[in-house]
């Protein structure tokens, strides 16, 4: 086919994104019982969404035959209200995927650079890669972000830094005061997106004041997700906070109607509904001690995570963690593999119910067990 | 902001896809009755959607805290069986306009160029100016697509042609004859994108098996959406049909997630629904008939049309489209004016149900009384 040597190189060498395998899928892989398998894969909520959230889903679905509300009015309206920004500041996105891949296209071109850290969420390099950009992959210090590394590896030519905080997948966070060090020493000239979209899960002591930063640095972009602590990862909605001139450039890319009705629904129901947020924090914090005190107790080494999920280092070889991530399948608990992630010898593990929690522990003990 | 001097001259000209309004927005401006308003304005289905579709996306509600299936299994396997194509053929999109923008971003670049028709749909320049591609619009010939014209069009730094079949706004239909002889004749290098949003409108007689073309131009990409007969454009899923070559290099840049799973339920249940889908037939015959008639009676000019809409023209100058435009909606009824399309002197109307159609053609008379 000639027309396709016409896609230009950058095109055809990406990599499609590999998603956590869906339970359908390893249900027809393995033949195993449906109702026997736990997807912990995915960093989603383990209680659902809100049931605010799905009382206006199911409203919104009576109008379905009709477009989304393209400008998304009303989410607009509670966002602004809750985070204290002007309405022409937010950028609505089919999910935070949307507005990373929005970020690239209006600020990136062949020729321009992006900068990312090593084990940095795996969408960074691929929106930079399909705009034909460099991305410039900075070392990790101790699995999380080198900044001061970051900085160093800007050049003229750089458009966008990525900084994720907390990180996925290693959930690593980065201090205030280097973030704030950061954005005052890196080039107005250079897009700062701090993706925060594990935001909900930090503990009180680490929580920052993140969205006062945008008045002081206008070249700060700082995306969040309905995916994750709200839950709705299945209706794709997350949005973007930046300095009027960058929402508004990245608006005019944005299709017109990229937030599905649904979406615009549940998220303003969850936005609403703290209580569901907050009992979401708290599940994760019980869980996240549950998951480490029971690595800990089976020996196994793990990043101390700020986020919904912990990855942990299976001892020995690549070919033991395979062994261990198949006979998890073969118990029915989905886990990642971070092979893409350069950390080839780590899974990461979403934090899930308390029986979730220990079915994944009693598995993996068996699975450890095995490698002997 | 130095920042944003940074971001590609053609994005920071791209004026925003101005969708129609929603009757939210109507009702605020105007402080109208919202019952009292109806819309016809963006080519919805007024019977809403699929009885079957509704229950099946209550469904999917229960699992929405979950990711989506981002290789959208079931539904391409529905497809692939409907339509008689492999699975590997399909690319699923976020509504057809994510399609379109996947096409462009795919087989575009500064440079290259896009060839499509006057009076076509809007988001053809929108998607190659986002790329900072050439657009070339070809005059129309009776407000229909000039397919002699737009092959002249073509040079080689042209990738892509779109052809809307029925377009959208003038609702004209191009001959299968004529469509042949098109892709005949141009070069294999060039993507043809037929956009086939209407297709579930057209009569029998005008009825084409355009999906059989695909195996004899393998540069040919055929777009189809749940968005008009099957009532489901809140949701946003939309589908193209190509070589498998011109496919994978599509999923390749598509987003991992860019249908959510609302969408892809109901998708799936109302591609079953054929019942559905026939009622949505007939029932656009009837009002087309019924609205057309009327129209007649009044005097006003209309383009015959094969879509679920009507295009008509206001005597006398702009000003008079405005003046009936403003008194529509003062009565309660949302148009499309048609400025956008070169067509300042239209106005576009969806058929709806028999009580709106009545009600726009009494509006309609009263407005034009006005202008006397």
């Amino acid at each position: 086919m000639n027309l396709c040597d016409f896609a230009p190189e950058y095109i055809r060498a990406i990599q499609p994104y590999q998603p956590g395998k869906p339970i359908s899928e390893l249900v027809r892989e393995l033949g195993l019982d449906e109702h026997n398998v736990i997807k912990l894969a995915s960093n989603e909520n383990p209680l659902g969404t809100s049931p605010l959230a799905r009382e206006a889903m199911i409203n919104a679905l009576n109008q379905i035959s009709l477009y989304p509300d393209g400008s998304g009015f009303e989410l607009k309206a509670a966002i602004s209200q809750r985070y204290s920004v002007n309405t022409d500041q937010i950028i609505l996105g089919n999910g935070s995927n949307d507005i990373l891949d929005l970020a690239a296209r209006v600020f990136l071109k062949p020729g321009a650079a992006a900068v990312y850290s090593q084990h940095a969420f795996a969408v960074y390099p691929l929106v930079v890669q399909t705009i034909g950009a460099n991305g410039i992959s900075v070392p990790a210090r101790d699995y999380g972000h080198d900044l001061a590394a970051m900085l160093d590896a800007v050049t003229p030519e750089t458009r966008i830094v990525f900084i994720a905080s907390p990180n996925n997948p290693t959930g690593t966070l980065s201090e205030v005061d280097d973030l704030l060090r950061f954005l005052e020493r890196v080039s107005r000239d250079v897009l700062v997106v701090l993706d925060e979209a594990y935001n909900e899960y930090l503990p009180e002591a680490n929580k920052r004041n993140s969205i006062s930063w945008l008045k002081r640095f206008p070249n700060l972009i700082i995306t969040r997700t309905f995916s994750k602590a709200y839950g709705l990862a299945g209706v794709r909605v997350g949005f973007g906070l930046a300095h009027t001139d960058v929402a508004d450039l990245m608006n005019r890319v944005r299709q017109p109607f990229n937030v599905n009705s649904i979406g615009l629904a549940g998220a303003l129901a969850a936005l609403q509904d703290t209580e569901f947020v907050e009992r979401s924090y708290a599940l994760n914090r019980t869980g996240m001690l549950h998951l480490t005190d029971g690595l800990r107790q089976l020996g196994i080494e793990y990043i101390p995570s700020f986020g919904n999920f912990l990855s942990f280092r299976v001892e020995g070889d690549v070919a033991n963690t395979k062994k261990v991530y198949q006979s998890l399948l073969q118990q029915g608990v989905i886990v990642r593999p971070l092979g893409i992630y350069e950390m080839p010898q780590h899974l990461r593990v979403t934090i899930g119910l308390e029986s979730e929690n220990q079915k994944f522990l009693k598995s993996l003990e068996r699975a450890i067990g095995e490698l002997a």
